[in-house]
């Protein structure tokens, strides 16, 4: 994988300069993308004119290539959110987010593959990792372009599973900040109380590093872990819905964490997070039968089935059960932040095992809904394996945000599981 | 002007049909329309059409038709939010909440100038009331063609003050529901935690009626009013920069709702509110700049002068900052949350006087922008007059999430300013 940060000091030092490292991109992409099909849209002679623009070295991304989600606008390449509804189309103007990292002075190379609109419908992009698995979804294309080397960092989005999960199934880093920090602004809507962007990482200081460099916010750990912090194992009401891959990573993460100085505590979630976990399809449901409204009434039979049938039922659910949800998310917020003045973090499952062989499905969010809902910053920590040789990765959850804690917290553990 | 509830009870009791509607607003058009400048694109014939389309009557809003500011998206009609950089703009879809109203059964008959952006350099739409004045902003064109009869209901948007301040000016009832109850998806961003769809119509029970058919949501409350209710009105620290006529209309207010039976007493803001109201501005400098990045970074001068050097000023705002004023937001909603453990409904000023003369200034949000942040259902209740015979609202500031009780109080408050 390319190593973002590492990459930057070496841009910064004269060692390489941005175009050196389109090339690199240039070069794994040559190789992996024909398997992989993590891209869909590349325009690397526009990536090799932007790298070589004077001055790109200096900047917070140091010319740092990267690329985004086919879920989020730009101009300059097509925006389909792999739909047939919006083929070709482009919009006016690129999402903030996208402006930001150009603002930093990052290079976007092209637009990785989603699933259709974000949603379950499996995408044609492979496991790199294993290529006849799937890589998770919804964001397949950026998990996958990082984990195949093919790019240092992209960006993806999440509204139940769709970062954490791909980073889990991919190994690669995948970092989900508190709710917001990354503006949503110009990403197809499915569920606005959920939908968040996130980042793809070779390591922890990897996305750290790119979302500083997007934000300017003081999010650049470096090679700073935390001082071994407080750390609750949580498995949930849904513990026999993982694997015994996933007992096993969450295990092997909190011995590893205790060997090397943590405090770590078994506990129970508490009552009303589960409660909260229990509707967070609700607040889905009823915000994504209004932000398809249009799409569905005009055009329902060009949605996949199986997000045409989950719309037919969507529309079922009730403001008042909605509003219900609404009032037990914010319940669960407030005992989440209580729930923190004990604990530095959460460390729970990334997903409910390594990724599923064949490409019928990409996987469940079982283990990461709750979190989006929280708002919580969450990581997806590398390093550990399933019985059959795939990653596994585990969740650390962090305080709302506290971004940069709950990743010195995931950068310690990390290391931990180095050693 | 138009009575929204009314026409339905017409139409469906066979009295009128809707297409006797559109007609009733093509008249209105036709007389008016030369002066006020309150469309920014109208489609009378396609109104016509779909106002004939079978069944819509039966529907929850009876065929009603509506316009919508040019702030949000449509397909058929140009989306250009009064900037040059958007001249014939065609988004791919219609904005979510334009959708409800068709599957409500409204009918659209054309797009109400907004300023640019929804920011404050003026329009050229005219006062119905007084055409040598401002009609407000930012939803001008939405409050104007209500004003002047030229559409039953209207939608609009409200960051600061761009809802309840037309309405007061325009003698119009303005209601800005609970934050997110309308879907701002489609919306051109301004401030995500900021931006609010809202409604305008003659009376309250019209917007209420509006409300009730583009949501679904029990808020159709016709001619009900609250029980006498526990008001607390409220002048806030900024009480010397209402003018005597805001202040009168207070007064006058206060004493009408008290005749008829309402606890009435005047009190401070709490200290937490006068803090939050203050860092309103540092929530929408920050997320204007990020939301406005790529046209400000490639076509800044083609923004007015005045909304290029706001948004000069507004990327200074530091994520600190930013972030302090989201906690500060955030401990006043909890203080508003028990301030209404009292009282039924705030009353306070909707403008700081009648609309000001000329066209150089929409006037001023002062009163708005702490509802807005709030996220609370607010509504603009006509039925005072300034000095010069202008329209003075007020305003009732309800509890987050309880629209239907805010309403039915501005009910119990409108009828009281009749006796």
């Amino acid at each position: 994988m390319l190593l973002a940060r590492d990459l930057a000091d070496d841009v910064r030092s004269g060692r390489l300069t941005p175009l050196d490292l389109v090339n690199l991109c240039a070069q794994a992409i040559e190789e992996h993308e024909q398997d992989v099909h993590a891209f869909a849209a590349l325009d690397l002679d526009a990536a090799r004119a932007t790298a070589q623009a004077p001055g790109r070295a200096e900047t917070p991304l140091a010319g740092m290539p990267f690329a985004v989600k086919d879920i989020l606008d730009t101009r300059e390449l097509p925006t389909e959110y792999n739909s047939p509804i919006y083929a070709g189309h482009r919009p006016a103007a690129d999402a903030p987010v996208v402006s930001q990292g150009r603002r930093g002075g990052g290079v976007l190379i092209g637009k990785t593959v989603t699933t259709e609109f974000a949603f379950l419908e499996p995408s044609i992009t492979r496991n790199p990792r294993r290529l006849s698995h799937t890589p998770g979804g919804s964001s397949a294309g950026s998990a996958a372009a990082v984990a195949a080397g093919m790019v240092p960092f992209s960006i993806g989005t999440q509204t139940g599973g769709s970062v954490i999960r791909p980073a889990s199934y991919c190994g690669v880093t995948g970092y989900k900040p508190t709710f917001r920090i990354l503006p949503t602004v110009g990403m197809k809507t499915f569920s606005w109380h959920l939908d968040t962007i996130g980042l793809f990482g070779a390591r922890v200081q990897d996305v750290a590093f790119a979302a500083a460099g997007l934000t300017g916010r003081d999010l650049d750990i470096g090679t700073e872990v935390a001082a071994p912090p407080r750390i609750a194992v949580i498995r949930t009401v849904r513990a026999d819905q993982a694997s015994a891959d996933a007992h096993a990573a969450l295990d092997e993460a909190a011995r590893a964490a205790a060997a090397a100085g943590a405090s770590v505590s078994e506990i129970e979630l508490p009552a009303e997070l589960e409660a909260a976990d229990a509707i967070h399809s609700t607040i889905q449901d009823f915000e994504g039968a209004i932000a398809f409204a249009d799409e569905y009434d005009r055009l329902r039979h060009q949605f996949s089935p199986l997000l045409a049938r989950y719309l037919d039922q969507a529309a079922k659910v009730q403001p008042d059960d909605y509003d219900s949800a609404r009032r037990t998310a914010k319940r669960a917020r407030q005992r989440l932040g209580d729930f923190f003045a004990d604990y530095d973090a959460i460390l729970t499952f990334s997903a409910p095992g390594t990724a599923p062989e064949g490409y019928g499905t990409t996987g469940s969010a079982i283990f990461n809904r709750l979190w989006t809902l929280m708002g919580t910053p969450t990581v997806n920590v590398t390093g550990l394996s399933g019985a059959n040789g795939l990653p596994m990765g585990v969740q650390i959850v962090g305080r709302f945000g506290r971004d940069r804690t709950a990743l010195t917290v995931a950068a310690f553990l990390e290391r931990a599981l180095q050693s």
